[in-house]
């Protein structure tokens, strides 16, 4: 088959598809690029997030003999991928789910250690030539009440870190009430929010979630930890822009009703002019949520494996259309 | 009983001592006025790592007439107390040991991960106005082998996190050969290092262990996980400055021996002009290990517990006299 690759794919999966035969073609495109059809020749396409899959693309590379009939997302989120127009169109959706699970996870927890303890800040600082201690004192995680906003893979394995730690786990999941390992679970976010001193994010982006967590959320957190200690409040997101109100985030973080806010995602990407990054309660990461050697290689043999089950004539586990 | 603290006191532990009828004299004193004798007329003193207790200051404050009995160290290492001589001029030496365990902890698993996601890199690059995602490419923890050097109250707590994110213990410990958790127990320093990518510091500074950690020692290590991934050598040391030939680690950082080291200690501290800084894989904080409002406030009360039983007559459990 023919596989354009449009962002990037671990070298070891690529050689894997050219022993079995496929044509592969990394190379992004241009949205215009795309709208005119310039991947029309291709079976498949391989896209991450920089490839915007809207209805025109869709449409514009299965028209008039257009070959495509299969998009597959190297990771998670499909918000750039319009799924009713692909099964309208024949094109089969799929994307590697489980893949960068756990680095999603071991990034989560060690943006709320470094957050808290001001790692980031303590590094930079040293850069600059000064030996800060006295301003780092920070605040430690056991005793303290995290709540997760979303309760899938992801957030279950931070669960299962943070309880390590010593951490109580409170969770929101509007499909999800019960676990076997005492999670406290919350009938609404603004329930979640005034229970926990420390939340992280783990939901996708819809109409839903978007900027459902705002300057009036977030005061509702209560400051005070569940040990009664005054770590102040803390809000992680590795899930997706958009659903933090950066401007509310903004103003959180100035009030101090936020001692820290850590995002690696963000509304608008890429976010380097954001005013958040003037504020020292700050800490950000580029989008990095599933940048490790493991997690490509695991998106990499996934992909193999889709383009193998396709070959076959089979519908791959992960298709999303419905 | 006259409290002169040296280095600062948690303010509900000042409190405390003086609703027991104790007077509290808060003031840092240079090494000349320790040696002249400036608190001869205190009964206690109070002091964490930046006031040394040598044998000069000791016998200053105890001879002709000093009433020094007693040095209470906030926290734990006491390299910086000539305990022969203490208890040759009858002064009890305490320290607060297990107050700063999981601040300690925490750090050293925030070390772990931020450097190995390059967290404070990307903050700083984003702060500079980098999107730099493509370079940021970090490596996972789950899979791979933690050897602890030292397998006391922190490296323990170190493990039980590190094992909920899926390593696999190492420990090297002259004073411990098993535990009920499947550590792997190592006869020397040696093979430690050669088992594993990734190395946690957690003894005490000593003539033993000064310099243990050089270029030769970290050129032992694997590179390849236990998983198969090649994902490079990490160091991390919150335990004492001095344990790390700190030029063999530059040597080791510049020629890809390692890819990362985090240090919250230093030979020499302040340490802003360490040439380490300069390095992109280096992550450095300025002695925070036990600050955190948790731990400084659990220091307070084991400060206020000794000087009871001082007051009572009896010898505190924390009295390290032999």
């Amino acid at each position: 088959m023919e596989i354009a690759v449009t962002d990037g794919i671990d070298v070891n999966a690529k050689k894997d598809l050219q022993e079995l035969g496929h044509s592969v073609s990394e190379k992004h495109y241009s949205n215009e690029d795309l709208i005119d059809g310039c991947i029309s020749e291709f079976d498949i396409v391989v896209i991450r997030s920089a490839t915007k899959m809207t209805a025109d693309v869709i449409k514009a590379n299965t028209a008039n003999k257009g070959k495509l009939s299969m998009i597959i997302r190297a990771g998670v989120g499909v918000d750039n991928i319009d799924l009713s127009s692909a099964t309208e169109n024949s094109v089969l959706v799929c994307n590697t789910p489980s893949a960068s699970t756990n680095a999603v996870v071991e990034l989560t927890i060690g943006h709320l250690i470094s957050s808290c303890r001001k790692i980031s800040t303590g590094d930079k600082k040293m850069r600059e030539g000064l030996w800060a201690k006295k301003e780092l004192r920070g605040s430690e995680l056991r005793g303290k009440n995290l709540g997760l906003l979303g309760y899938g893979r992801i957030a279950r394995g931070v669960a299962d870190i943070a309880r390590s730690i010593g951490m109580k786990i409170h969770a929101y999941d509007p499909y999800v009430k019960s676990d076997q390992n005492g999670c406290v679970f919350h009938d609404s976010v603004e329930s979640l929010f005034s229970s926990c001193t420390h939340i992280s994010i783990h939901c996708f982006l819809s109409e839903e979630t978007r900027h459902l967590v705002d300057y009036d959320m977030i005061s509702l957190m209560p400051k005070i930890g569940d040990d009664g200690i005054q770590c102040g409040n803390h809000i992680v997101n590795c899930a997706r822009g958009g659903i933090i109100n950066e401007d509310g985030l903004y103003q959180a973080l100035s009030s101090g009703e936020l001692i820290t806010a850590s995002l690696d995602v963000f509304e608008i990407e890429p976010a380097i002019k954001s005013k958040l990054l003037q504020l020292d309660g700050f800490q950000a990461t580029p989008h990095i949520g599933a940048s490790t050697v493991e997690a490509q290689s695991r998106i990499g043999n996934e992909i193999v494996s889709i383009i193998r089950s396709h070959s076959n004539g089979d519908i791959p586990g992960s298709c999303l259309n419905k």
